[in-house]
């Protein structure tokens, strides 16, 4: 089970190596027979490099060249010489190695499928069989490139006096928020520890406790229902600091992407990056993290119909924080019937009753569903308003403010899709901060205020008064930092003062008793000399696909779980022994 | 809630920074009054600066200076001036602030504990608290160090070409050792992750994948009954390396550890550490991780008392693989009886049925309860073989050879506490690899062998023919660094061959069905071009108190549990919801 130990990599040889006598050890990555000489490109996560072999000179070499096959693991002794026809796709591609001696470290079965970046298996199999489909070059290619923002994340932080803090994942459930991972205790029976969605409430006590900059990249989980870029598991970059504004934050996180684009992606990009409130980014692209690397704006036009006799829009201006929004899709009057059903659909997916439409088209007709609910000077209005010209066509959500523009902001992502406008901008970014986003929104479901953020932000100096009067009024010292329509970042000033977190907690309807039982920790250590403090997390699955170029996130995962939490490489999660539940006082009930 | 931000950290005036208008920002250290003036002493990460308060002079803030208590949270702005009494025991000692503006950012109750180093409060006191317990200058001073500590582990490991790569922490449940952490998935009920005890085989799976060198900081998790050295989650230095021999690593982790003493002690330890083989470390010191800061090494009598008639040695000398081991506690004829029961007990600890012993006082009696069972002779060479002399004290542990020795250990240990050997050896550091460990060790518990260090652990070379004729005697290409008789790092070369593996799974007695459905993707992975790999784990928490210079793991653990597993703090864990049960498809069963 000794082998042939490698003397350098097949990323390293060099003309100036000529003449040298080395050792490699690596994949079979191709080979090639040409009558007397083989071929072998010889693989590793270094490089390629040639070895010839000359046959008629090695022959016991030969015998065994013939049976190399791709993904064998070899060992190669030979001498270093210049190649007579040089691949200048390579770094190596100037030399070549003369085999003397050939090993055959271990042998591979065919794989499963082939280790290309062309002609892609179906991806259920290629996570069955990961440790294949790692070997690819885009995804070696994308783990070094995580590598290099891990580096760069520790390096970063060190240098502006961050600690770095490990914080447990063995915590206490607090549910607030999304589903908690349980893990039950056997020592106790009958309770559960529960896996950290953050480390939000230590990394404050960190704060309480003096250590002023803490950073950790640390893993969070989310029993979430699961979209395409989420996974169950996740990695953030956690910060937090002591005596410092909003500013402070934003600018440190500005400087930090900045250098991640430098360093990971050359590109210059800016070193302030805009600002827009919540309300405005509602306003203009019906989203709280827009992509803004194109315009394709909203309109509300409530103003303009609300006077109008059409139903639909009386009863959204009836409400009150009632909107209609439009969208001009422009160059779109074309559309088929069956793109907009689909549209349509993608509407409701947003919670839109139906969308209402006006095409103009490039002849000058005038085609809409409600055009005889409106007077002709009310349509005119609407195409006035959406700076309308021939060819395009305008789409309408209308109800409760935040969902009209959230129908809007959807369809304008769906409309960027489809005509070609989101392919014009890709590989560009766009940065952008969010900021003045609402401390409550009220829960019809749970019938009380809920934390938009978490219930630790603080509201802004200029609204706590409405906490009293107004609470869904109040905007947070909160702010996201969106790019390419990712919220890759989000944070936040924390309450320092025990007085307000009680008030909050009492305004999200916790009874003295709750707030005790789930944070009396936190209350208590507010109370002790806490200074006020901040901060950020930074999504770090996201920022990779985004300097990785995926729009994937098992791309830059190294061992990904499906959309329904399913690992199909281990198979798991499995079956345990009962033995295992017996220690855990814990029976499985499998529902009927 | 705005406050007046700092502009410069507790820990950075200088003399040269005199006549400068600043602001600090921090807690209330110590307050005094002398006449006219008040002197606070502000800290925070950085330092402490001395402010004063001309009362005279600035009335308004000499009323608000008689409010500030101990952990006060303020702001200060004021002019930097010599001081007249410099305190040269402070960095910031030649200077003061002459405090112009004083505000209270956030009020303090009387901590409940003195923070301090000196007059500890009780641990559990403190573990409630923990935030305050961690502004302690000992407990910031060890997380600072541990913050060096993870520096210079990323760095070093990227330097030397290693990529880092994060593993889940919601895996499968192969329990092979340890008790796994369980985690119930809601969106298969039934069935259920683990927490990782290492990331091994995912390290294992990325040097498939051609990842070549990998490295990573990571939680693992163990349900094991807690010691003081030990906690349920726990973090590693993960290290993985493919085309290696065993001495490739070891060189790696000398280098590592030697850097580390290098630069966060300031000390020159040796490059290369002595090896060990279990054998030896058996023989000599009755222990796999033997703390060689001070030598007190066990004897064999075996050969010595295999004739005698004393039917406890008869009866060791009989078993197959039975020993005499002594120790020669020097100096020790002076034990009190009472000080011998209780070294009796600490050896019935170990598996000793009792406690022989030889006293051979000062004045040159021999005293020894087993006296009457030996000859003359057999005495005389028992004393010889120890080296003995007058005044010296022989312990004597019989049975199977690797019990004895362990008990032999387990007495080499307390007499080194109890004679002032341990105390005099503190503060210095022994460095040791253990090599050599026995593949397999059979356990009479389950009739079967299991893997002493892991089931992936591959066998020494001249050793593989013994899987077939004597698999207990097969040695491992494991090895453990030991430092000062703690086991900081334990890592070996694997197996990289697919029918090797299933000997060893056939070996540990797991069916072809066990080991397909527990290890089948590594199975699978090994037939697809595995290269000779292996690596180490160091234990980042114990590396940790070794620099710090603490033996209580607690004091390098930011939010440590107490040894049942629990956080005083958080109270964790605790019950949940009935409906996260329901939706996990779970019940509790409270045993009676």
């Amino acid at each position: 089970m000794s082998f042939l130990q490698r003397t350098v990599t097949c990323g390293f040889l060099r003309p100036e190596h000529s003449g040298n006598e080395v050792v490699l050890n690596g994949w079979i990555h191709r080979r090639r027979d040409f009558g007397s000489v083989t071929f072998l490109d010889i693989r590793d996560r270094y490089g390629i490099t040639q070895v010839i072999i000359e046959r008629d000179e090695m022959p016991e070499i030969g015998e065994i060249a013939k049976e190399l096959r791709a993904e064998f693991v070899v060992a190669i002794k030979g001498t270093v010489r210049m190649r007579e026809n040089p691949n200048m796709n390579i770094p190596t591609g100037l030399i070549e190695v003369v085999a003397q001696h050939l090993h055959i470290v271990n042998k591979a079965e065919v794989p499963i499928f082939e280790i290309s970046d062309e002609n892609l298996a179906n991806e259920e199999l290629r996570l069955k069989y990961r440790y294949l489909d790692l070997r690819r070059p885009t995804l070696q290619k994308n783990f070094i490139m995580r590598n290099k923002l891990y580096q760069l994340t520790h390096r970063f932080f060190a240098e502006h006096d961050f600690i770095e803090v490990e914080t447990p994942i063995l915590t206490k459930s607090t549910p607030e928020g999304a589903r908690d991972y349980l893990v039950p205790s056997r020592v106790h029976n009958g309770l559960f520890y529960a896996l950290p969605q953050s480390p939000q409430l230590y990394k404050q006590l960190l704060m309480i406790s003096g250590f002023d900059r803490y950073m950790q990249i640390v893993k969070c989980f989310r029993d979430e229902d699961l979209r395409a870029d989420r996974q169950p598991e996740f990695t953030q970059i956690d910060v937090e600091m002591s005596f410092i504004e909003q500013d402070t934050i934003i600018n440190l996180a500005e400087t930090f992407i900045h250098t991640v684009w430098k360093e990971l992606l050359e590109q210059d990009i800016p070193s302030e990056f805009p600002r827009m409130s919540f309300h405005e980014a509602m306003n203009r692209f019906g989203s709280d993290k827009p992509d803004t690397r194109y315009s394709l704006e909203l309109t509300s036009i409530t103003h303009v119909v609300n006077n109008s006799a059409f139903k639909v829009f009386q009863d959204a201006c009836s409400l009150q924080d009632g909107a209609i929004i439009a969208l001009n899709a422009k160059q779109c009057a074309g559309f088929s019937r069956k793109q907009i059903d689909e549209l349509t659909e993608h509407a409701k997916k947003y919670g839109a009753g139906g969308l209402a439409w006006i095409k103009w088209s490039i002849e000058g007709d005038i085609q809409s569903p409600i055009a005889k609910f409106l007077t002709e000077d009310e349509l005119q209005s609407i195409l006035s308003a959406c700076s309308a010209e021939k060819g395009d066509m305008i789409l309408i959500a209308a109800g409760e403010w935040e969902r009209a523009c959230i129908i809007g902001g959807a369809l304008r992502t769906e409309i960027a899709k489809r005509t070609g406008i989101l392919d014009a901008v890709i590989g560009t970014f766009s940065f952008l901060w969010i900021t003045e986003f609402p401390l409550l929104e009220f829960s019809s479901e749970e019938n009380r205020y809920i934390a938009r953020h978490h219930p630790f932000t603080a509201p802004m100096n200029e609204d706590v008064h409405l906490l009293d009067s107004a609470p869904e009024k109040a905007r947070a010292k909160a702010h996201d930092l969106v790019i390419n329509g990712y919220e890759v970042a989000g944070g936040s000033i924390r309450i320092h003062q025990n007085a307000v977190q009680q008030r909050m907690f009492d305004l999200l309807g916790f009874t003295l008793e709750e707030s005790e039982s789930k944070f009396g920790f936190l209350l208590s250590a507010l109370q002790y000399g806490a200074p006020p403090h901040g901060g950020i997390a930074f999504g770090f699955d996201r920022l990779s696909m985004l300097v990785a170029g995926t729009e994937n996130i098992r791309d830059v995962v190294a061992f990904p779980k499906t959309t329904s939490a399913y690992a199909l490489m281990e198979q798991s999660p499995s079956r345990v022994a009962a033995k295992q539940l017996g220690e855990l006082g814990i029976n499985v009930e499998i529902k009927k």
